[in-house]
Formats: structure tokens, sequence, C-alpha cells
């Protein structure tokens, strides 16, 4: 039914399915459901770019696209009920992977934590925050020091979260992050991301760069957890992802006539990252070109 | 009259008097009165003991004293009323210095800032300000970038200051440096410093040694303002200063049962540091432990 | 005919073809006239081991002619007309490829510049001039600096190529770099490649090491541009690629007596690269080693 | 025969049988004759499985054995006896790659050796030796310096057997390699390794670490030299090999009260290695993910 | 004779005097000239004050003339020809201290060349050359390696003048000097400056802070030899040396409108110098601001 | 009594006393005795030059010599009684400033050791063993990890002695510190000095040198603490420290026909240092040109 692509890249547009797993698998089960209906691979395809380019900047959305139309374009010379069955077999497995995903991360990441860690992280990561969880519940006794995280605070729902969970947590400004890395005496640091990039380099909240920087002039790892989902094939191709501006009022109201500047994100290079935790297991930052070769990724009109 | 000094050092000690200026300046003062009053070289170390103890952390307060102690010293086998005169003259010279500091750091530090310079600060600092606006007065187009400064946003009253004086200015928040150190090609970084140690090591506002670590991954100098007074002549006898916990409520009241760690200051390594202006002229950090020999400080018991 | 692939060998031999695109061309085409004639897999084979010795140096030309070995290596249980055809079929594909390499990275180069960028560049190349001319056609705005390159002073060319092309250009002496690196604010290095090593070490013309020694130095991204063909097989089985020496008379002959050094090229460690643009896409220094594996060279004897 | 895979299994868990390479050799011969036999794929896994933790840290072990029940997997298909015969082959080239790998190392390796370098290298390894012997026999002309490798003494080992094969060597102790890596102008760091990390971390002598620190300093190369098979396919799954502490006897016995650590090994990140030599040619460091997919690892319960 | 003076400062002026040490030399001649004369304090005031603003840029001018009016100033209280008697042989010192400087910086840095000690330097420099001479002719066996330094080819003049004495040179480009530190295993770098800045920062010919980093990235020591005259004092109080750009012709005339940037100079951080010879002996870098309390420098109008 | 001056000499030339503070206090002792005999400045020169040369390597000796012959000299003026009484005074005092240097270093640096800190020193030496056990009296809790420091196994002596004063002390192999450093949490390294050199480079056992690399890769604190005697006042004047080789028997005898090369000592850079303990208080290491003015140094036809 040609209405449930049209409606699932109305809702990715509208920001109704939002994040970028949810947004992965709303897109394979749309196309699942093309595939049940008995479409060709003309029309499949067709259908993937409808949904591809519903959100333009969003980084799993062609993936997961991509995924299915190569799984079709490999089975196009199949007998036709053939051809529907091993579609349905394989997109039910790539989504049943990404749904597990946070699981398996946090499976493969926790082991990487060991007694008496003090980690400290930054912002708030549902793949990090699965790592702690699933360490403290394996009964790894450590602490985790979080940073406030300007302008939203969205360290203190990481602190609130993994207090919960009974994980030992102390929060920080974000200033404080250099200073703490020593007198804490941090061991490892862990960060979700929101997209590397075919060198290795990690797009993640503004800050991230910083520690980072801080961290390495310290021989502290960097490490980062992220599904492999949101490795942006686009940036093969030389695509430059812009950093968004959320505006002033985020920071402050008070200054009228000062120019306030909040970036969104920052780009951490990849020589100042150990190891990529992804639900494939444990890489380091350069394996990401191979990564993405998982994909598959054409962009029209090459 | 016995009373100046000693309501001095209440004074001090009750932070009615505060800021290592406002300090060095009373105290000198109270012993300007006592010589006044024809003091003996014996009551005057007196006087001086009284004060240098009032608040143990103050580093201009032992500063102030010592000078005037030493002055003391070197005009005592003068006869009396040339005894008074020359201590007078010596201790108004020196109050006078300490009260030009501001706008003499201003005069030097203005002179390091060129055409298009782009600069950023870190937390809310006189000297620092004072440079900006004289360089600013003086005709040099630049402009800064200041950060918030958690928890007391001490960088809202930054950008105040400098729009009142018409200096371009762009407010980030503190995580934000390394991401705007590069995107806004930052030329160089101007600090205060609470402290100075004798090695040349800065203590200033959390955060600083943070934008240090970023700012020299680029090769960007940090410059650092501060007056001679606030060099720590303990420092060169081993006092470690203490990094004072401001406690959790400066950052949130949310967090019921969450640690919270709040730092006032952090260090930053003399390696870090390109030059300290003060008002006897632009050093480099490791010219510490000479300025400290103006001082001629001595610690009881030695 | 037999001819084809002598007199290929020969023109390649004596430097009447050469550059590393158009070797790897004349290679291909030569075997592609074998196939046509209707040769065997043995006899291919010999044609391609006649190509594959003629310069010893050329790292494109035995990444050619194993292209098209393993080519036929694939296809030889097929049919003999559908063997043919196959193999003529990939062998103009692969031609094809290589003659729009340039183009390509020009492409996926050119979205790597962003507005108001200034672009370092050292020497002269054609995918670096690609991408210049590319994005500024475009519609991009950005500076260029390019260096003097002493002795033969092949940045002259590139400045006179990007001003005919009216992409704006500073010329500067070879040792300006790291001052201009600071001055002129410039954001990126762009620098060609002569060889590409199994680790990532990049050859390049004598100064690029430097070049990004000093980039490295401030955190400005150093990015090679080149094509796959110029990966060197043989640097997976350890071959050192040897530093030509190219005489003194192309520095002065001013100095009778004083020994002079006049190396062509210098290795660049993959460290100080972050990123390479090939015609395949973008790709990390690391992957190299998986890049060499597209053409799946072997060496006799081993 | 049952009885060969359970004597492997004994032999390799009473250490009867070990180093990587014969740990390897023996699971993969044990295999191989339970194919001889004519066992069904299913009877050959669970064979598989007893050799595989017949001791847990060994990361040679799981390789062989995963790799030969990959190669089962692969032909299950096949007619019966096509199906021993196919997997015979195979079985046996890798046991022949696997024997023929430190001569392979050795020939890859000495490539890499230059006339008149100076080369140091930091405990005994049959690979590095090997590299060395090859290269001097080959005509090379070159220096050794090794450390004396504190507790054991194994840098004692390394000096007699390259003194054995002409190689002109010096012995230092382990404290003097950042001194004598500028004293007698080091051009390259050679070491082995015990085990190889997902993310390009190689496990090695205590040590190894340090000289990394040191070498890196002077932009002096850091080569590993190692079998594939060596690279841990548990680490990709986030397993953190424990570095084992061998004793306080090893080191002195003087010191009765004192606490001594003696941990064997220590952790040299990818970032301080230039490349890594294998017996499938030069890879960087963080090509170790790609060759651990050689391997196919799976873990159980996964 | 009021005439010495005026003339004096019209030859600096002109550029008829030049050099640091022959304007620092004619500066304290004729203010000698002054004190023969018999002029009051006053009056050599004056006298220095024509003098002191003849080249604004010449950093040794104001040395010189500050410390004869300092000499002055401490002996005005003396009876009148003792005045002039030991203002006259203050004045001889120190014009014998500034002709002698040149060998003594010889004879000093001379001791830090050891045998087969191979040297690189930068453009050419009196007292770097008379530090290598010196060695060589105190028997110690070395090698200098030299730049071309472009534009001007300084380096040629280098080369000659160590070869007709019979110092073994070779000479590089510029762009070959990263290759060449570790190709040529280079010890050393010796280079001469321009001007010291207050902080220990160096000014020397373009090309310079290139040099530095290149052989700080392989942890190869920088070594100035220069001058006490030639520490800036107007650094002190925060005057920014501004580098000259001596206009395209030096260059290449072949350019027609494209931009060429020809900048004389280039400051080389503190950081990156490990010691300063001077004729007082030698320094670190941050010693500088000492150094420069023998000038006594007072600006006009502090 | 001129015996005691060539007895002296003879003693230290000797070895009969040795150790810089010995040797110090002993020629100081010597030329004390010279003073109360009633010698005139000439013939105390004269002694002073018997007992410079006595050890042509020993530091502390004309550093001790030069400063009695300063102090004679600034009291020749003086009346005949005055001028011994004087010159007493102050040479005693100078011999007691030395014989209380490792107390007021030990009070000065255990200011420095904050509650649970985790310090690593190499080697043995008695300001570094004085401040661990001034600070444990002090009753500050802290752990010390020392190294064995081969060949001649020092650090089972300072194991030994800080045992027996309770301060809780680890042992590790020389080759175990980059690895320890970090997974002992060290926070501080302290060592001694042979020697300290004009620009604050530090000369200590074979080994220190390594140390500080590792150490500042981790922004580790490396602390030298030192007594001013050290400070090396020819190396003002060039002077290079020769590196003594012991001999290839301490490290062992096992190796016929190897070479070995056993250097004592190594030099630590100053850039690797963060502070210089002395009894005069705590410097930046380039204050040391600075300290070296304390002993007025003057080399034979200067």
């Amino acid at each position: 039914m040609k209405d449930v692509v049209s409606k699932t890249a109305r809702d990715i547009k509208s920001m109704k399915v939002r994040g970028a797993l949810d947004i992965a698998v709303a897109a394979a089960e749309a196309l699942r459901n093309s595939v049940a209906l008995g479409k060709t691979p003309k029309d499949l395809a067709k259908d993937g770019a409808k949904l591809k380019y519903a959100r333009p900047t969003a980084v799993s959305l062609p993936n997961a696209v991509n995924y299915v139309l190569e799984v079709v374009e490999e089975n196009k010379n199949l007998a036709k009920s053939d051809f529907k069955k091993k579609n349905l077999e394989q997109i039910d497995s790539f989504i049943s992977e990404q749904k597990n995903s946070i699981a398996r991360i946090a499976e493969i990441g926790s082991r990487l934590i060991e007694k008496n860690d003090t980690i400290l992280t930054h912002c708030q990561s549902d793949t990090v925050e699965g790592i702690f969880i699933k360490a403290w519940k394996d009964g790894v006794k450590f602490d985790v020091v979080c940073t406030e995280t300007r302008p939203r605070h969205q360290g203190y729902l990481t602190a609130k979260i993994l207090k919960k969970n009974k994980v030992p947590v102390t929060l920080i400004i974000d200033s404080a992050v250099n200073h703490m890395l020593k007198k804490l005496e941090v061991d490892k640091v862990f960060v979700g991301a929101d997209a590397v990039l075919a060198n290795g380099d990690v797009i993640n909240k503004i800050g991230t760069s910083q520690v980072a920087v801080c961290a390495n002039s310290m021989e502290i790892e960097l490490i980062v957890a992220t599904q492999s989902i949101k490795f942006s094939p686009e940036s093969v191709y030389g695509k430059v992802i812009e950093i968004e501006d959320r505006g002033s009022k985020e920071i402050t109201s008070e200054l009228k006539g000062v120019r306030i500047l909040n970036p969104a994100f920052d780009v951490t290079p990849a020589h100042h990252i150990s190891k990529i935790i992804t639900e494939h297991g444990i890489i380091p930052p350069a394996a990401a070109y191979q990564m993405l070769r998982h994909f598959k990724y054409k962009i029209e009109n090459e």
C-alpha cells in the first residue's frame, strides 16, 4: 500500500518520528510493507527514493533505505514468491538488528569497564547509559562523572538515570572537565555520537571535541559508543555536515544586543578517538569507511 | 593609633575589604598610619604580623605587609625624622603603584592587540577588560569572544561591560571554546589570575586550564594579565593553594542525592602560558620567581 | 596484435608515455587490444608481465596490469565469446573510471571547501587544482595560498592556472608556510600524491611533510587528493620507495665544491593526514590497505 | 579419532603445547584428523568447541579453530567425498601458511631495513630476529640495539642469537632507551607482539609502551612484526586482556616486606605504531579490524 | 661637539650605519664624545633622545643609548672630573664589550658542538658562523647543513664562508628541512636572531619558526646565538615588532596579477628554543626578561 | 695553615671526600681556615685556585670556592680585623646553609605532597627521601613507587629506607614506568639531580629523561629536588658535561663479544620539568640562570 510509505515519509519529515534509530526502523518497516504487498523492484526503488529524502540531514535514513534496496537488488532474479520471502526475512533481520543494537552495544561496551574505573561522560546518550547500567548490573564497581552540558543540561538527565540505576555519579560543570580528569583520576571517557564520518571523525554534542583534547593531553582514552546506522555514507562523497546553531534563547535572554552563538555539535577528529563501539563490535575510527561499505550507499546521479 | 591596624585586620577578616588590590592597599595604608604615628620598627613589625594573618588565603596581603616592613627595615638606621619621612614616601609610592596598576596593565596589554584580532576571554577580569577598553579607545578594531562561565555567569558581566564600552563581543557557552577557537579563528586568549605561583603556574577561575589546553593544541597564545601583588610568595616555600569547592547549590538544586563538585579555580601550568602582563611589564611565566623577590617575603619560623 | 603490447611497454620505458594516469590507461588499452585479438588467459598473462616491468618505479603500472589480469582470471571459465565480451566490458569500464577520476575527485573534494575558507597547497597537482576550480565554478568563495615550490617553482604554474580560472591566489616562499598558516588563518591544506603506501603514508613533492608538521601543530587538516591507481601495492610487501635526488643544478650552479642535496620527494606519515580523497570517495589514510585490495596485487616469486 | 582432539586439548591446557603458533597448528591438525575420519559438520563443531576453550587466554587458539570451522561451513553442501577433499586441502593450506609465517614476515620485514640503519628492539621476538637475520643475509649493513629486558633478561638471548648470525648488536639497560634513541641516532624500532586488539592496540612485553612513547616523541617509527593468528577476535567484542603479574621473585628476593609489582605485558596504543608486518603484508594498525574478519570469529552465546 | 650626535643620528637614519652591532657602537661613541666634551647630565639626556629615535625599529639603538644614560645617571653626583673619568671608563668598557661580543659568543657556543655532530642552520648569521669556525679551528669534526634561504639566498653566503674556512657544509632547499633533519640525523639547530622579546620569543629570518616546529617535533634542540644588545626592551612594555613585507620582486616578476607576500621575518615562540647563547653566557629563553634589566630601559611618557 | 688547603685538595682529588655537598663543605672549611690564619685576599685567591681544580667534574666545588672568594672580594676594603670577622661570619653562614640544605629542601618539598598522592621516584636521592620522610612524619598519607634502577639497583636502597621510615613503597622494574604511571594513577614524579645546567636542563641517573617523557605525555608533573650547589656555573659558558660510561661489567659478564653501553646519566630537558626545589625555595627550571648568579662564577682566562 502506497500510503504507508507516504505516511512514514510525512512522519519523518514532520519529526513525528525522530531519533536516528526510530527513523531507520520506520523506513525499513515501510519498505517491508511494500515488499509484503508484492511490489516490483522498480516500484520498491521509487518507494525508497520517497523515503530517503524525507529529512535530508538524518544520517540513518538513507542507510536504512539503501540497505533494504540492496537486499531487493540482490534478490531480484529470484522467483516471485522466493523474492518476497527472502526479502522479508532479510528486512526483518535488519529491523531486529536495529532494535537490539542498544542492548548489543551495552553488552560489548560493558566489558571495557574495569573494577574501580572512574569514567567521564558528556551530555546524555542511550548507548553510553546502556553500557554503564549493564556493567553495574554485572557487578563491576566503578564511578561515573558527568558534565552538566549547557545549555540544555542533558547531564542532569544522565545523572538521574544513573542514580536510579544505582550507578555512583558525580556531576560537574562543563569547564571543570580538564581539572577533574586529573583530580578524580579519570580512566576513560565514553561518549555517544550523532554521526560518524568516512574518515572516522565523530560529530557529537558541542563540547565533545574539548573533552577529547583534554583527555588526549593526558593519554586518557576517548571511546565512542554508537550504532553503525549513524555512520554517514554521504561523507564518503564529501558532504560536510553543517553544525546547526540553536539560537541565543537557550543560553540567556539577559544580554540584549550581545551576539550569542549556540552551535549544537562539534567535530572530534579521528586521531583523538581510541575506539568506536558498534553493535558489530569494536572498531578503530579508521574502520568507519569499511563499516560504511556495509550499507552500500549510492547517491543519485553519480 | 593601634586601632587603625586592628580595624583594618578585622575588615579584611570579615571580607568587608575584599579583592586582591583593595586588601593590599588597605594593609599598606594601615601601616602608613602607624609610621605616621611615629612607631618604632619593632612595633611596626607587630602591626604587620597582625595584618598578615587576617586572611590566610589572600595572596596580596602578605605581599603588601612584607613590602612595607622591608622598607622600614632598610630605613631603620636613619635619624628618626628621616626615618618617618623616607618610609612615608616609599609607602605612598607603593600605594600609588598599586592604585595605578590596572591602568598600567591596560596600557601595556593594549599594545598586544592588533587590528582585526579575535580574542577569547574566560570569566570576568578587571585587568583584561581594562586592556580591551584601552585598545578600543586607541582605535584598534578587534572582536572579543567571552565564555558564559558557569556556574555564576561572570561572562555575562564581561559581555555587558564590553558592550557598554562599544567593544564588539560574542558570548558562547563554556563547552564551545574548542570549537570556536577554530571556527572564529581566534588569535589570542587573555585571562586574569587569582594567584601566580613561584614556577609560573597560574591559578584562575575554573575552566582556565581547559581553555589553555585547547588554545595550546592550536598554537594560540594564552596571555595572563595580573598585578604583581598576586604572585604568591608562599608558593616559593611549597605552599599548595587549596582549591575551594563552592558547594552544589551554585550549580543546581534539582539533583537530590547526586554528588556535585564545584571547584572555584584550577591551575594552568606555566608551559601553557606565553606571557604574563604585569604593571612592571611583560614577563615570561618563569620570571615569576624573580618578580617575587620584589616582595622579599619571609615566613615566620624559617 | 603482439606489437601493441611491446610498443606500449617501450613507450612507457622511454617515458614517451608518462604520468601515473596515462601509464595506467595505456597499459590497460594495450591489454584490451590483446583481449580483442582473442588471446588466451595464458598469453594475456605474458603480455601483462611484459608491461608490468617496463618502468619499475611507476606505481600505477602494476595496478592497471593486475586489475586487467584479475578480470581475465575471473572470467576464464566462461565460453570463449562470453570471455572476450565480458573482459572487454570490464576493461572499458576500468579505463573509463581512470579517465574520469580527476573529474570525480574534483566533484567529491570540492564539497569539502566551505565559504570563506583559506586553503594552502604545495607544488602543483591536477587533482587539487581540479577541486579548486570545481568549487569556484560552483560559486564557493574562498582563497588559495600556494608555495613557490623550489627548486622548479611548480607553484608558479599553480598560481597561473588558478588565476586563469579566477580563483583568488596568493603566492609565498616555501619557508613562509608556518608563519602564513597563522597569519592568513589557513583553514585546510590540500596536496596531491605521488604514491600512497600500505599503511597510509603519502609520498609527495619535497616539502609536503614539512607543511604537514606545521599544519598539524595548529590542528589544521591536511587533505590528500589522489587517484587510487597511485596506491602502492608493492609497499604491502615491504618495498621502500627510494627518494630520487635530482642533482645540484636544479638548485644552483653558483656553489662549486659545496655538497648540494636535492631530494625530489618526502614521506608524510599517515598520522599527519586527516583524509584522502580518491575517485572512490573519501577515506582515512589507514584505509589505504583496504583500497589496495581493490587491485589484488601479486608479486611474482612470492 | 576422537582421542586426537581430546589429547590436543589436554596438551594445550597443560602447556605441553605452547607458543601462539604451535597452539594454532596443533588445533588445526587435530581438526584435520577429525575431517580425515569423515566426521560430520556437527561433530566437527563439537570438536572445535572442545579445543577452543582449552586455554582461555590463548589468542591464536580460537582463531585457528574458527578458521577450520568456517571452511567446514562453506563446504558443507558439497558431496561427501568432495567435502572431505576440499576441507583437507584448505586446512592443509592454512597449516602451511602458519608454518611459513615467520619466514614470510622475515621476507617482507627485511625490505624495510635500509643501509646504515640503527634499529632498536625490546625483549626477544622470533619474527623480529627473523627480519634482522634475513636482511643481514641479503647483504644490508645495519646495527641493532637491544634492551636487557628485565626481569628475565630476554634481551641477552636476542643479543646472542644476533651475534651468532653476525648481526652487529649493542646491549643497553631498559632505562637507557630514551637516551640511546638520540645518542645512537636510532632510525626505527621493531618489536613483536603477544596480541593485537581490534582497534590496533598491541599487547607486548612490559616496556614496549615506554619505548613507543620515547620513539614517538622523536618521530621515530615503531614497527610491530607479528602473525595474524595473534590478532584477538575477542577484543572485537570488548574482552579486555588481563595483564598477568608474574610475582616478585623474578625481580628480587632481597626486599622482604616491600610490595613488588611485576606485570608481564603492557598495551601500546595504535596511535604510537606506524605499521604492523604480518604474513599477509604490511598494514596500518587500524586494519586490525579488517584482518580479524579473516578469521570470522564468533563467540558462543552471542 | 653637538655635530657628532646629529651626524650619527643622520647616519643611522639614512642606513649609512647599519647592523645591530654597528648602530649600538656608533650611538655609544657619539655619546662618549659628548661626555668627553664635558656636557651635563641634562644635555647628555637630550643627546640620547636625539639618537634613540633615529631609527624606530632598531632594537640595539635604545639599548645602547639607555645603557650610557644610566651610567651617567649613576655617576651624576660625582665631582665633575670624576664624573667624566668614570663615565668614559664605563662607556669604553661597554663599547669594547660590544665589539668583542661575536668572538665571545663564538667561544661559548663552540663548546656546545660535539664530535661528529650534524648541525643545521638557516639563513646567514655572523654569530652562528663565528661559532662554527671557532669549533672547527679548535679541532672538532662536525658537519653543517644550511638552507638556501629564499628569496635572497643568504644560505649561499653561509655555504661559501664555511667552505672557505674548511667547515664541511651541505646546502639544501628550504622545504627539505623536515626531511633532512631525519635523513642526515641532525643533532642540533643553530640560528641567529634579529630581536629577542621580553618573554623569550625570537624574531629571525622568515622560515626560522618552521625549522623550529620541525626540529621540536623530533626533540632536536634549537639554539639561538645573539648579542644581548638585540633583546628588545620595548617588548617589555607591549610593543609588537611589525614584520616587514619586502615586496614581490625579490621573489619573482613572472606572476603579473598574482598577490605575492614576502615577509622578512617570523616569530619563534620561546617554548621551541632550548637555549640562547649571548656574550654574557648561555641562558634559557625565559631569562630574556632578566637580561633586559641590564639595559634599564625607560620609555618616555611612562 | 697552607697544609689544610693542600690536604683538602688531595682528599677531594682522591675521592676520600665525595658527594656534592661534602665536597662543597670541605672546600669552604679549608678556606675558612686560611681566613682564620689571617691570609690576604691575594693568598686566599691562590688557595681557592688550588681547591677549584682538584676534581674538574665536581659541580659543587667551584661553586663553593667562588662563593667564598666573592665574600673576600666584597670585604677586602674593610679594616683587617673587620675583614677577618666579616669573612668568617659569612663563610660560617654559607657552611651552615649547606649543611641544613637537605632538611630545608625536605621542609619545602614535603608541602607539595598531598593526601592520597601516589608519587614515583627513580634511583636513590637524599633530597627526595628527605621530602618523603618529612611529609610522612607530618602525617600526610601517600604512596611511593620506586624503580629498581638497573644496573646498580639503587632503587632497592630507596625502598629499604622508605620502608624503615614506614612510608608505603612499591618497587617496579625500570621498563614498567609508563604502564604504572597510568595503572597506579601516579600524581607526581620526584627525582634528585647530579647537576642543573644554565638553561634549566637537569643531569641525573640514566633513565630520568625516559621517566620524564612518559610523565609528560600524561601531563604528570616532574619535580626535581636538589641543592643550589649543584647548579653548574660552567654550563653558562658552554661546557658540556660528559656522560660517563661505567663499563659493561655492571650490567652482565655473560655476553662475550657483544658491545654493551652503560651510560651513568642522561639529560632531562627543562621543558619536561615543572619545578625545582632548592634550599632557597621552589623555582622554575628557567630560573637556573638566576640561581647561578648567586655563585658569581668566573672562569680563568675569560
